[in-house]
């Protein structure tokens, strides 16, 4: 029987509230007598904090609390590693940090508040960018960072505060088998997720020192342990509930504002609310990782790799954030999907005076793949190779080894990069003066960790789908409620969510990593296989049938010419059998690895990983350098296609972002400070800045996945930096290296001069 | 092992924000924008509507909607008969049946909207008390209400809207075998739970077409069902969330103005509060029904009970309400806690013209009560036997059958009987002029019905219980969080309770009937069952230790000298296992009774049953008919006592609010109207108008309730009136039939005048 609800583009259920405007977000939140909430930020990239004197701002009309360091509780809090502390102590290291706190009854008055905040500031020297931070004898960002709590694998030296390495075989012998070696460098701009809701919390006490925090966090159940540490309280007496979200793209996994405005609630007795500008989101939140990555390649005259070498810093901030893991993911990505029998890969996250960066939709990704895809072409090119040909020449294939020795399964990259090449004409590769095609590949996880889900069969007959995963605009919780419906045997139009709340959904990883629709759609398939088998048993009796004739279909339970519906089950059960519930659990099975192949690696092998394949077609004009594009084709295994329309809308959204990063988008800092902290200055594309989005979806399942599906949120955000490089370097011969492949850029080269 | 947190008198988990101040009830609860309803209400007992003119009170400022009959679904809704409307159509039943809603920006301008609201009524011959409505040819309020919807089992006729029937035996048989048959009759007043908080409701509609009430209902389950039924929608787009209440006493069981919210939210898309007053409570809510009861017993000269033949005729307003159910019940306790084998008994619920009269406390068990307890002593005193011996010769004990044939089990009856009168000083009834001692025995039933749970061990080693049921003030959450506690081996401070959330929590058949620490707590340990197996599967694999040779004590599962704690338990199995979760249901088993005995009965057994006998020291003034209570004693059979000093907190209420029944409280109705609307003239015991009461808990376990609890809160409110009545009878002579026994009756009795 062929599914009726999943694999097909149904309508998501988010919709109707985000089309009308009626949605709720986290930063719509409002409670009755709520305070306005906003932090001073240190105007210094780098200084010892003399002083603080709020007295003024605490006499203002209106402002209930000023907090600063000697307020708050004296933690260090962090992930990998605990290096963060909500307000400034003794010294400041970004633009941005955190220095006081201020609620006042309204947000004018707040800020009047903050203007009123005499600091004084005593500068020292600042490590502004990556080659400072490594640099022998640079200035410490942390002096007493070897002190902090940290996981026991971290790999930390000076600046360094991770290396996560990869050694297969022997990188010298793999370049002596080598007929050509190639060596190029890359660098990439730090970026912003552009999320359009800003980063929110509102914060309420109760009189049982309770309290509970509305975010528009990706993570509730992380924030409830990030906020028990930092108000050293026990996870339970945390509440965190996620209203609604405007965009996350990682940018919200880690805490926003919520301790501060947990913190000021604290302190005033009422409710708070802290809500972040375009200006904090540009300077002091958590952007992708600007990186330097340096290639050696070895690779017969036949376009055989034998050997690859590579590096890749990444200038995480002040402090550690996710650097340490997406450090460790990024050598994964400098594999790339190829066989390559000798490696020598290497992640570093480096500290610097700059606001400390997270994780963006593929942390790692588009920066480390840019550099391997265009070092493909550029090895093509160099021996003659069709660059699609020398791709299919070493790509990996069902049954082979990924980098670190796992054994890959539902292989589509094959299909993906002939069906992406078809797609753009590739056999005519050139077909005007400045204008080119270019291709680019890559492979991706799907996040594993752990999803919980409780779903209750309603008096009619519809369904109640519990989980704590929140639903951040990817459609993933439509398809995971697709899974609930079709096993279930009812409509999608059947099923209701509620979701991300710490203490009334179970316990959920997160909306994170690729894996929503993938692991709460697998804890629903648990859920169901025990409401199958309550349903049966209930039916079985009712119907006088054996259980073992029984089957649920068109919701019912049907079987012998008989039939009882779901909404008579459940009214049954109701008056008299506790309801129809279930309690459904995926647990991600672990992937195994070869671990004498990894050293300090946090995420040493990819979960039923996906493969993609991107092509573009675009025009270079010869004279200003400007880059027009004309179409953009995605191929990605999907594994098996939920929701074809939701995952379309993935691939578009993905990939204009991928755009933003390839041609437009940089935080420019200057002596430590962002330039233009403003949505007019920092330039994400729109709609008009965009090709026709054409999607391939492959499907080649997952042996884990609901149905066979595997991730694919992430992955269309990967390769467009690499193929619109490839395309230029195909339409006029220019090879750009650094992200964004500016006009001005392109402009200089052809004209001879030095690309930036 | 002695328990560790059962059995102990331990601080309810509510306490800290009631005592504060800080609690959110659901009058308290507020949203942005959110407008303000009233509802304008009939004027006359039983008229026609002629005309309503909503113009001029739409055209007021601030007005935003106003609804009439014809604005809202035409929807009958109501329990086993569907006799009701939101608001009146074509014709009024009841002073002060909502005929008209209004939403405005304040409170003020929704009353000057209500002022604004031209109706004509075309006033009916009403109905107004039980004589007028049984009489032959007496209107009928409903004309066509052999048409509406019903429980197939309701037998009705006239203005009586349902009868039930129990038979045993052969009463004329019975009678012959007596020496003596008395006759006698009673009556009791309508009167008000007097419950701290008026109803009150938030209503919310998302653009999904979905609406979120905030109640305080004790019922979210049922009132979702309700609101589905009014707003023609499905269930699952109906959430009922219970923030706090402030009592209900069986007052809040059925819908108050959930669906007024609901409907005028839907009309003006904003949020809408609706909020009743005193006068709106004590003259259009949910009281207990008034009755007439008539007795006949016969009995030998030795004082064994033969036979005996009651009816009881229940004033239940307008609706029918829960008249069947209460008229039902009252049956059950017509017959008493006696062994009698013959019986002819028949609870009548009668429609007037009077608010619909609901549930209250235990109902129709003071009124039954009081009617058979005064009768035992009038017997007594009759035949020269001590009442209590009269008693004691006719109660039954364990494994004897109650009157519809259900074998008893768990039957403290007699030590409570024995350490009541003990107490109170039994042996010296009569210690000086006008001072005299009562007593009063009952039996009640502990509701059924199904409850679940989910209960999730948080990562730091707390728990957290999520229930359906509401804590309404009596401390059953507390109970039922004891009772998990002690199972999971934790202590009471580390569960946290989510509740009553129809989206949220699972399942539960709402706290009424003395149900909720009972069913609740024993959905905790079908819960713990799980969560055990769980644990000690995960800590064999921990600990290197057989799984048969574990166990959970100590927040841990400890063996074989080993030890791991649930904390990390929970933090491995988040990490990955999914979570420590498990969803517990208890289905309460039926009580086996004889069908035969019964007719058109809606509850024909009373589960797991409870016994007590109340005792009161009272003097009267022979001036004035001034009653003073001196002490007031409490034998209650409770099974097991969970929480000791919570049950107190049940009996020591629950004997207040049946003092204020038996001495002060009435809704004195005069041509239709409440003549005390307001909490001056409606006269409430105060803690001064109290006597110290003393409780004794008797404990012979129940076979179902854990550890052998039964329901511990509605039957304090059973036997004061009778035990007051009874005292007043031994101090000076005076036999008061009706309720309330105010001092002008006994004042007048005294002087020789017909008691009123």
């Amino acid at each position: 029987m062929s599914p009726r609800v999943v694999g097909h583009s149904l309508p998501r259920m988010d919709a109707p509230g985000k089309v009308t405007g009626t949605a709720v977000y986290a930063s719509d939140f409002a409670l009755p007598g709520m305070l306005h909430g906003k932090l001073l930020r240190s105007r210094e990239p780098h200084a010892r904090l003399v002083r603080i004197d709020a007295a003024r701002a605490r006499a203002l009309p209106g402002v209930r609390a000023v907090l600063t360091a000697a307020d708050v509780p004296d933690v260090r809090y962090g992930g990998a590693l605990k290096d963060e502390t909500v307000l400034a102590r003794d010294r400041v290291r970004y633009v941005g940090q955190p220095v006081a706190a201020v609620a006042a009854t309204t947000r004018e008055a707040a800020e009047a508040a903050l203007a009123a905040i005499e600091v004084v500031y005593e500068p020292l020297p600042a490590v502004l960018d990556l080659e400072a931070a490594l640099a022998p004898g640079a200035p410490l960002i942390h002096e007493a960072w070897a002190t902090y709590a940290a996981i026991p694998i971290l790999h930390r030296e000076g600046n360094v505060c991770h290396r996560a390495r990869i050694v297969v075989g022997d990188v010298e012998r793999g370049f002596a088998e080598a007929d050509r070696i190639f060596e190029h460098r890359f660098r990439t701009a730090m970026v912003h997720q552009g999320y359009t809701e800003p980063r929110a919390a509102v914060a309420s006490w109760d009189s049982s020192g309770q309290v509970t925090v509305w975010s528009n966090t990706q993570l509730p159940f992380e924030i409830q342990n990030t906020l028990a540490e930092i108000l050293e309280l026990a996870p339970s007496k945390i509440r965190v509930i996620v209203p609604g979200i405007g965009g996350g793209f990682g940018g919200k996994l880690r805490i926003g504002v919520e301790h501060v405005a947990a913190l000021l609630a604290r302190r005033t007795g009422r409710p708070v609310r802290v809500l972040t500008t375009s200006e904090e989101e540009l300077t002091a939140a958590y952007p992708r990782q600007g990186t330097r990555v340096e290639l050696r390649t070895g690779v017969t005259r036949a376009g055989r790799i034998t050997a690859k070498e590579g590096r890749i810093w990444f200038d995480t901030g002040a402090f550690a954030g996710s650097g340490p893991g997406v450090a460790s993911v990024a050598t994964l990505v400098l594999a790339g999907p190829y066989k390559i029998p000798n490696l020598l890969l290497e992640g570093y996250a480096v500290y610097t005076n700059k606001t400390n960066c997270g994780s963006f939709r593929a942390p790692s990704g588009p920066q480390a793949n840019f550099a391997v895809e265009s070092q493909m072409d550029m090895i093509a090119d160099a021996l003659g190779l069709d660059p699609l040909e020398f791709r299919l020449q070493n790509i990996v294939r069902e049954g082979d080894e990924g980098p670190t020795g796992q054994v890959l399964a539902g292989v589509g990259l094959e299909e993906c990069l002939r069906r992406a090449a078809a797609a753009i004409g590739w056999d005519d590769r050139r077909p005007a003066p400045g204008r080119g095609k270019g291709l680019a590949c890559g492979w991706w996880t799907t996040t594993g960790g752990s999803s919980g889900v409780y779903v209750k069969i309603n008096p009619d007959g519809t369904v109640a789908l519990n989980t704590g995963a929140a639903e951040i605009g990817t459609a993933a919780l439509t398809g995971a409620a697709q899974v609930l419906a079709e096993e279930l045997g009812v409509d999608l139009a059947d099923i209701g969510v509620v979701s991300a709340d710490t203490f009334a959904t179970p316990f959920d990883f997160g909306a994170q990593g690729s894996r929503t629709a993938f692991a709460v759609g697998n804890a629903c398939r648990a859920a169901v296989a025990d409401l199958r088998r309550q349903l049966v048993g209930l039916a079985a009796a009712q119907l006088g049938v054996p259980a073992d004739a029984l089957e649920l279909r068109d919701k019912a339970v049907v079987g012998a010419g008989k039939r009882v519906t779901l909404a008579e089950l459940a009214r049954l059960s109701q008056a008299s059998g506790g309801g129809l519930i279930a309690h459904g659990t995926f647990i991600a099975p672990p992937t195994a690895y070869d671990a004498k192949r990894v050293e300090a690696h946090v995420y040493p092998a990819f979960h039923s990983p996906s493969f993609h394949a991107h092509a573009v077609d675009l025009s270079v004009d010869r004279e200003t350098g400007e880059i027009t594009l004309h179409r953009y084709v995605v191929a990605q295994d999907v594994g098996f296609a939920v929701n074809p329309a939701a995952i379309e809308g993935q691939i578009e959204g993905g990939v204009a972002q991928g755009l933003g990063q390839a041609l437009s988008e940089e935080l420019v800092y200057a002596e430590g400070r962002v330039l233009n902290p403003n949505l007019t200055d920092y330039k994400m594309p729109t709609a008009l800045d965009l090709p026709r989005i054409e999607s391939i979806l492959v499907q080649h399942p997952s042996a884990v996945g609901p149905y066979g599906a595997k991730g694919v949120g992430e992955p269309p955000n990967i390769e467009p930096p690499a193929a619109v490089a490839n395309a230029v370097a195909a339409a006029v011969g220019v090879r750009v290296t650094t992200l964004p492949i500016t006009a001005e850029k392109v402009a200089l080269a052809l004209s001879g001069e030095t690309a930036p």
